[in-house]
């Protein structure tokens, strides 16, 4: 067993700790114990992880004293719904849970917010840990406290700012991930990469090991977030590619995954900046080689005008204006408003 | 038209003003414009509510500029529940609300609760305003940003902190409440003159007017708001006799009000401070007498056994003890845990 652990202290409303390194699960109990002490969990997973992991993190729990009911529901984007939503809360008031009482979210990015979300809401909150099962998860939506659900209406539409006590990212797991799986997470790194030229040059370099990934994205993640917990301002570059993403997946009946829909976006916001910014092509190409080096180059199967009307239902649309981040070079993009009229031009 | 407007200004996360005067509903539109600014405006109502005011209301709001959509569900605590929730996020979905638009909620508690829970959680978080219209809402729950709803287990389970930009207590509407509406006000009445000198020489005292009775108890709550924010310390004053009023509410099947039940757990509190900490005959009987100008005596249906073991499903239990506030005296309310196995003797 790998003693390999890295940790990042993030300091937010609620300070807490990400820790990464390989064979984590294992030692869940006592990396739990350090932060809750005594109290009651639930645990809260979907039917494919819980397959894999729960049996090891409840037994690892148990050693450490901990008394664990556990939840699971369908795998997959279908679950994160209000009626899942309201199964959790019921779950947790049908054992009883009270304030001093936690959730852990053990899974995928859907598990993490779904319990999230959940904990952020009942009894107007109640503690939580996020233990990340995929790249996806690791790299990006179990950091920072951004949990949501979605509404038959669109994605992510309801949610809450809810910081979680401890973040486990065991690199062991991304191991066996499925290949599709994988390159989702994938996805999210390529937009770290144009944000932040220390996973540029990981990425550009190879040969990196799991464990600097999962560093390297995450301490960028800190870095912002601790700036811009709420999401007023700065944060908003983490949605670099996404609002074009939304758009995609939208159109595909989400059929194509968050990962790959931001990665297809990063190459429409790459394109945009080359015709109006006159990006350098050598540095375009560079850019092209990483994204290409993390999500393999496909075609975008819809045109830019579909994209835009579908994303115009996206929650970032605040009235006539859209907020786009602007690729002006590696470590160097911008939150920007376009009026809504004037999209499509953009993108075109 | 009276010109009466009297404003306090409350210093939370979000600062706010709670305006209290007689028809100011009329005034709506330019007291909302003030505060928010241009954007669109869902109205979410009740149907009672909705027949006697939201015409008035929109009708000022449409004169400030304001494009408004309503949402009415059906009176009651019965709707205070996750179906309702989810019926006004898809709402807001369906009619594309963004980030920059506010919600105003008319009516009581309960329309207060579901329209301040889905603002909270829409979008994670649009602004909302309270255009409160029950005297326990006016006084109470319109005030402080506590948002809740109902579980098939138990009440209040799943909820926010999110406060409103802005109250408006038209006391104008209180005067034509049914008189059980208005006495379930009269019991947080009662909680607030144990709670603060003020409220309780007014009482005392009669002969006041509704602005002042419900700037009283506002400002009172505004103090303690400002404090402790969060619930984690004095805000619990608040709880005085509710979490026996909730064994009540809970044993009648909540055909006993909220005001009533907290009136009968005031008097139970009482009576216990009597029996423990030896209250003077004569202070007793001041209290007793101000209990009984806020709510007629009523002789509690349920057993103290009862309503202990209904109670300890509350969600104020924190594990092994259970928080209860004391009566030291007027103005001299203090929180202490008991364990929940004394509960019952302490109470008898």
């Amino acid at each position: 067993m790998s003693n390999s652990l890295a940790k990042i202290h993030v300091k937010t409303s609620t300070e807490y700790d990400v820790l990464i390194g390989e064979n984590l699960i294992e030692q869940a109990g006592s990396l739990v114990k350090n932060v809750l002490g005594e109290c009651r969990i639930a645990l809260i997973t979907d039917d494919v992880v819980d397959k894999l992991y729960s049996k090891k993190v409840i037994s690892s729990l148990k050693e450490s004293g901990y008394d664990v009911i556990k939840f699971v529901f369908k795998n997959g984007e279908q679950s994160k719904n209000l009626t899942t939503y309201g199964q959790i809360l019921e779950f947790l008031a049908q054992n009883e849970f009270t304030r001093t009482d936690a959730v852990i979210a053990l899974g995928g990015g859907v598990v993490g917010d779904m319990a999230g979300f959940a904990s952020a809401t009942f009894l107007r909150g109640i503690r939580y840990i996020q233990i990340p099962t995929t790249l996806l998860a690791q790299v990006d939506s179990s950091v920072g406290g951004k949990t949501a659900i979605d509404l038959s209406y669109g994605k992510n539409l309801t949610g809450a700012f809810k910081q979680p006590e401890l973040v486990i990212c065991d690199t062991s797991v991304l191991k066996t991930l499925p290949k599709e799986i994988f390159d989702d997470g994938m996805g999210e790194v390529a937009k770290y990469a144009l944000l932040d030229k220390k996973v540029f040059k990981l990425i550009e370099k190879g040969d990196y090991s799991l464990d600097e990934l999962v560093y390297l994205c995450v301490d960028y993640k800190r870095q912002i977030v601790e700036k811009d917990e709420f999401e007023s301002n700065e944060r908003k570059l983490l949605n670099l590619g996404h609002t074009t993403a939304h758009g995609i997946e939208l159109l595909s009946g989400y059929t194509i995954s968050h990962g790959r829909a931001v990665a297809l976006g990063l190459r429409i916001m790459l394109n945009a900046a080359k015709k109006h910014l006159n990006i350098n092509e050598q540095v375009y190409e560079k850019i092209i080689g990483v994204i290409n080096k993390c999500v393999s180059e496909e075609r975008c199967a819809y045109q830019i005008k579909d994209i835009c009307t579908a994303m115009l239902n996206d929650k970032k649309r605040s009235g006539d204006y859209i907020s786009f981040v602007i690729i002006y070079g590696v470590g160097d993009c911008r939150i920007e408003k376009i009026k809504t009229v004037d999209a499509m031009e953009y993108l075109s």
